[in-house]
């Protein structure tokens, strides 16, 4: 079995980190669909796609409901706010087989607050409250969440960023793998449990305020000390 | 001012952690108090230390309230288990103007469980449960969780990881840089106020998940995107 | 000096449990004033006060800052996903000396899911969360969180709950008393700190669902073996 | 099915709360079997139950795993830093059907800190935590946590409080019903599911902040408004 023909749904593609994710994509070549609550906009998000990668790119857009069906890896990129309502909206789209990548991150923004503090939701993880949320035959894998929409966009450069993937299906995990290293720079890192999503949706808070206070566009980070 | 006086206590420099950069800073010729409960355990460790890296290096072992007292930086380095009681018997032996650096990460395995999950605690991070337990002038930095200390003590190595440096007074970050610094590899981030302690510390929970799953003996992290 | 001229502001004062408050003050003859984003909103809230509880009730609407800065007492009961938005557009308003009586919850129903859940914010409590977002000299204490609109709004019927007050500030504490003892049924219990509304928030989310296991319209509690 | 010819184990039956129990289990005639690690200690505190209620008491002392073998039911009275560690020792001994009853409160007094505030435990309730260290095949539910030592060891007394159940299997919440019920004053409250032991262990630490501020030996807690 390849990885290959498999298509992405990114839900929330026309937010920044998103579209960020569906340019890369499809500069890589790979069929991406890229959903919103409203079709219009999924439809401009794609034409910006094309417009940025060239006509050739396999991009569509469209309603949410109707990309998570179509799609084998289905990427969730929604406010953390918007992220139970959103997977609620899409309840019955999904099929056997299909993996959630969930990207949220329950930031204090989210309500008002800072971006560089988190909040503690009740299933442990943004990633975990997913899978609350989702038929129990879909795998849910958290992952992306330290990469930011600057350097997912600026698209002529690597991305400096090791993408630690965390799911309690190895299996569905490493279905994630081909995805990160579609994108030049990106390094896929094992994160095991989606439990310890936990740890790795905060560490995007505490990015974001080093890029504050050392006036950064995108601090990443890389796991050292990992054989070659 | 300048910081090269400076001597550093190693409460719990016994252990393997405080030890391990006891090591580094004695090889760096940093003056180092090793403390311990027990003081012959101590003097243990700096006969260790010395044995290690040369008959030179001006490391001292005594118990942990009389390193304590004569150090300008005092770094933490207990379980966490031990962390409240270990600040209660020192508590009487702070002087104004010293630093504390608070190394503690509460891991499950700190009551029996996994040491890839961290608790949390009530006053948000073991740093800032720290701060609860030390004198109102004593400044309280949380640093050095991510390194293990494998990699410390292969001194003949350089560690291959970012010092993530969290505290509320920015001057007393700053005054942990030159011994972030003296340890060869290390690279000082400000990781902004003490509160952030709260996510640097769980990353040593992941970092220790990575170390199984990798079957590495010590994983690290460094942030990329830094101004150089 | 005397509790008895002060005035309450009910911030969020046209919502389930503000109006049930606002309703159980006026009848109690105190002076109320219901805030709203939108003044007519407030007006028709207090209109309807005062067709419930008679024309004779000493209660008017207005807009949030406007409430604020006529009152002794704010009262906040806002949806927590509008509690830090709702203090920053009241932010200038407030006058040494007031209090803020928080009754946020955190409940997980805030972001589409239940709410028999509450999630944890950054700063331990939604009240401890309200301290960061006010004057630093208005004192702020958490309270009347269990009591359900229902109870609030029967106003022929006693409320049978005790109101834990938890605030930093034991003299702010003891001036909610004669607010909660104002409402028949209601007993005051002192919740110590602040910190403290940690559990007493999320008492609510448990009442919630004792509330839907028994097919109560408002469970409640009382705290056993105090002092007479 | 009759519950009556159940038996109880207490773990932990020589601390004062499961010294409490077996008090006021053994004074209501039910069979009482007292565990420790030690198994002297337990026959010691076998031997106090009799003296306290009469030598007709059904109390044995006995090893941790020899009671958790003979019981249907089995309580979990140990301090929280005890809890995993006296799980793993008794993991073999346990047969398909019995029921844990856990009573744990993740105190920050277990390390060190104070006894009126809780830490958050990675699994989310010490119970959820219990249940991660039980056989799949054993159900696991919260209960009893918030009556206190002193009001269960004065058996002349009525205890004056609701014990609020919690579990995922409602059978299993069920079968704690008469053992609520066998304790003069207590009243079964149905606490839903286990997740919903994180507000009721949390509570624990609010009473004892009550009995610290009103200087009382046991506060408890009523559930009001609930059908007759």
């Amino acid at each position: 079995m390849t990885q290959e023909p498999e298509t992405v749904a990114v839900v929330g593609g026309t937010g920044d980190q998103g579209f960020g994710l569906a340019l890369r994509w499809a500069k890589a070549g790979r069929h991406v669909l890229i959903g919103s609550r409203v079709r219009a906009r999924a439809e401009e998000a794609a034409a910006k796609v094309k417009a940025a990668v060239g006509n050739s790119a396999r991009v569509e857009g469209s309603e949410n409901a109707d990309v998570v069906a179509r799609a084998t890896l289905v990427v969730l990129s929604v406010p953390f706010e918007a992220q139970i309502a959103t997977l609620k909206a899409v309840r019955t789209a999904w099929r056997p087989g299909q993996i959630l990548v969930d990207l949220t991150v329950p930031l204090e923004a989210s309500f008002g607050g800072s971006p560089t503090r988190v909040l503690k939701v009740w299933a442990g993880s943004a990633a975990e409250q997913a899978a609350q949320h989702v038929p129990e035959n879909i795998s849910v894998v958290g992952a992306f969440h330290n990469i930011g929409a600057h350097a997912l966009q600026e698209i002529q450069h690597e991305v400096e960023c090791d993408v630690i993937v965390c799911g309690d299906n190895a299996e569905a995990r490493g279905r994630v793998r081909p995805w990160v290293e579609a994108i030049p720079g990106c390094r896929y890192v094992d994160g095991g449990k989606l439990e310890n999503a936990r740890i790795v949706e905060s560490l995007t808070a505490l990015l974001i305020g080093i890029n504050r206070r050392y006036k950064v566009p995108g601090a990443g980070l890389r796991i050292t000390g990992l054989p070659h």
